[in-house]
């Protein structure tokens, strides 16, 4: 399938998360890359790099948009690593780059990310993350997968 | 007073807001000013503008950080518009660029600007905004401005 | 292959050029590809779509580097267009993710970005382009490409 | 005189020179300040201290754009520091908020200037710096100063 048409899918969450949120961010990678989407995270530890790995268990592409001005920094997951060299100021980039975000737990970081989400006028699918009124909550992995691959 | 060691407080909100929210803005820019600080915001209209109207009633200082290419597309109570080209990830400098926030109403990009002010350690207070954790309420534009300028 | 181990070489080069430029970036993407490489660029039109056009009909991989803030605005030779939103501003972005440079023609916009890969460290070959302190002259597409995928 | 109707003069150059090239930039801080205008610079050592310095001793207004994201890294005669943690990604704005830019001396971060300057149409006046189509040479400092202030 052509790259270009495969659907993106932004998961953002804290570079330091529990267990819990990290399974799910795999899960959710894993979910994508069976459907074909492309990953799109911050490219870095966490919830970032527990998608990215679940996606390349199945096979998936990863897209990882990182803060500082080194490709080389992205975590193994990362098929191809896009350096930015600004900081957190990259979060909107995260948030342009995808078709639809979804958030798993997550601080302030990801806060600006669903933020930027809602500004470019993306959909947010929120697990277990930050109550902000357009931010759809879902149950589940699976769920927030399957929502994020609805037409709306 | 050297321009340098005045107390930068960004005031963020929308470029659209109602008169109750433009009322506080213009306030807290008034009272920023009388107490010597540089209002710092995102140089455009609605409470960007009001904010940056008060601090020059007062013979205040006002820095406009604009998400456009053009110093000129500052509102005209902005001393020196700063160009970033950035659009809205430029929501992220006038965090960095603010000792204090000051957050008035304000819709998805305001959230991005808190999110940016909390991850960059900044005080953020909120006037009629996002209820978000780390988030101090004031009840007032002067309780705002008196939080603002205390040291902490 | 593994993606994230091929070697990435950033095409530059004007959004408008002559027959004879479009030529050369086009074989040059054309013997990137031949050799396992991914061709970075701007994403956009003239010597940015003749190398991506060139790697994709031998099968390569391409990293457009936008401009603006929509995927969508990359040329159809594009894998993987990354928005920005920077503006021209993003010329440092191309330079960052290119572990080398080859410039073809090229007006204001090519000489910043050969002065950003020589910022970042990067050689930067040129095929009649700007001729600037640092630059290896390349006589031919073939003889760029060569001298690209050479270790130094 | 409102800072507003200020014309923007851009020195830029080298973190790094020599004191020919020091002596140039401090002299044009001074005269562009005695005549009315704002030195607008990265905000960091050599070339853009001298210019802040000279700007400062008679009187002017500084303007620092600066890479890192803490104000407080400018220079000591920087008026207005603007972090923008964009690394040497910033060149970019500093030309975007000049009307005009002096370029002395200078390695290849004033190189990206001087094209940036070309790129979004601003007048580029030249001393001892790089020689590249489109920049005007001047012989002194005087003739620098005297030229960006001339209408064209």
């Amino acid at each position: 399938m052509d790259i270009r048409q495969r659907k993106r899918i932004g998961v953002i969450g804290g570079s330091r998360a529990g267990q819990e949120a990290l399974r799910a961010a795999r899960e959710v990678g894993r979910l994508v890359a069976r459907r074909g989407g492309v990953v799109v995270c911050g490219g870095l530890s966490g919830v970032m790099e527990a998608a990215s790995r679940g996606a390349k268990e199945e096979g998936g592409l990863t897209l990882g948009i990182l803060p500082g001005n080194r490709p080389g920094e992205a975590n193994p997951y990362i098929d191809l690593p896009v350096a930015t060299g600004l900081g957190y100021t990259r979060n909107s980039l995260v948030a342009m780059n995808a078709d639809v975000l979804v958030a798993v737990d997550g601080e302030y970081g990801t806060l600006s990310e669903i933020a930027y989400g809602l500004i470019y006028g993306r959909r947010v699918i929120g697990l277990g993350t930050w109550e902000i009124s357009g931010v759809e909550a879902a149950a589940s992995a699976e769920q927030a997968v399957e929502s994020a691959f609805k037409e709306r």
